[in-house]
C-alpha cells in the first residue's frame, strides 16, 4: 500500500528544513554542478569498493550502479522536489530492501555523498563565502530529504519481509495471522 | 546479543570517511565550538516542535531530552571515537526503538543540526575558507559516523521487536519458533 506522497513530501521538507529559497537555490547551481556528479558518482563507488562489507553487493554491477546514481545525483539539482519526486525516492528504499543492501548502505552513502559535495561546493564557489554556505545548506537539505523518504520505506518493507518470512517459518497463513493480531489487538 | 564495537567502529569510520585528521581537528575545534552548542540544542527543538509529527515524543519532556542531547552534541567534539563511543551510540539505537521513535527521526533530526551547524562554523571560521572546508568535511563525518551505528542497532532491535510481536500473536514460544527457524534453513 502507498503512502500519501503529498504528506510525505511536506513532513519530509520540513524535518530536513528544505526551504522553497533552497530548491530555487539548487535548480541555479545545476549549470556549474552538473559537469562534475559524474566525477562525484565515480569517487563515491571508489571509496565504497574500499570497504569490505560492500563488495557482495557491487561485484561485477559497478557500471550499470553508476549509471543510476549519477542519475540520482543530477535529480537532487534538477528534479522538481515534488510528489513524483518523492515517490521515486520512496521506491528507492524499497529496491535496497528486495537487494537485502543493509540499512546503514544509505546513511553511509549519503556521508559519503555529502562529504564529496562540499569539496566541490568549495572548488567551484570557495571565493563567495555567502553563496557556499547557502550552497551547503542548500546539498544537506535536498540529500537528507532523500535520505528521509528513502529510510521510511526501506524501515516498512523491511518489516514486511519480516512477517512474510515468519510466516513461511511457521507455516501460517496470511489471513490466520492477520485474524489473530486482530483478536490480540482487543483483548 | 552485543556486536563487535571494535569492528563497527572500524566500519562506520569507513563508512563515513571519519579520517584521523577530522578527529583531531574536531577535538581542535572544541573550544570555538562548545559555548554554542546548547543554542544549537536549542533552535533543533524549536524545529522539531514545528513539526506536528513529533509532539507525541517531544510533550512535557523537551527540557530533558534537551539535557541529553547538547550532551550529545557536545560529545562529537569532546569523546574519543573509539569503542565506548560506538557502544554508546549503538545504545541511543536502541533506546530510539524502545520509545518507538520512527526511523525517519534518526536521518531527519541530523540533516536538521548539520545544517544548524554548518551555519554555526561559517559564523566562527566563515574568514578562513580552507579551514571552514576541513571543519565542515569533519563535521558531517562525525554526524555520519553517530547516525550509521545508531541505525544499525535500530534495525536489529525492530527486527527483533516485530519477532516478539508475531510470538505474542500466534502464542507460540521462542523456542519452537527458534527450532521451526533452524529446520526451515536446512529444507
Amino acid at each position: 500500500m502507498n503512502p500519501d506522497f503529498a504528506h510525505l513530501t511536506q513532513y519530509a521538507k520540513s524535518f530536513a528544513s528544505l526551504t522553497p529559497e533552497d530548491e530555487i537555490l539548487l535548480k541555479e547551481m545545476a549549470d556549474r554542478m552538473l559537469p562534475h556528479l559524474q566525477a562525484v558518482t565515480d569517487d563515491f563507488y571508489g571509496q565504497l569498493t574500499a570497504i569490505p562489507e560492500t563488495q557482495v553487493f557491487l561485484e561485477g554491477r559497478v557500471e550499470i550502479l553508476k549509471q543510476t546514481h549519477v542519475g540520482w545525483v543530477k535529480s537532487l539539482f534538477t528534479a522538481d522536489l515534488d510528489e513524483q519526486f518523492t515517490e521515486q525516492q520512496y521506491k528507492v528504499g524499497l529496491v535496497h530492501v528486495k537487494v537485502e543492501l543493509p540499512t546503514e548502505f544509505m546513511s553511509g552513502g549519503m556521508t559519503l555523498i555529502n562529504s564529496r559535495l562540499i569539496q566541490l561546493v568549495f572548488e567551484l564557489y570557495g571565493d563567495e563565502p555567502e553563496y557556499t554556505e547557502k550552497a551547503l545548506k542548500a546539498i544537506n537539505a535536498v540529500t537528507g530529504f532523500s535520505l528521509l523518504i528513502m529510510q521510511q520505506s526501506y524501515q516498512e518493507a523491511s518489516l514486511l519481509e519480516e512477517l512474510e518470512r515468519f510466516l513461511k517459518i511457521t507455516g501460517m497463513s496470511r489471513v490466520l495471522f492477520d485474524n489473530l493480531a486482530a483478536a490480540y489487538k482487543t483483548d
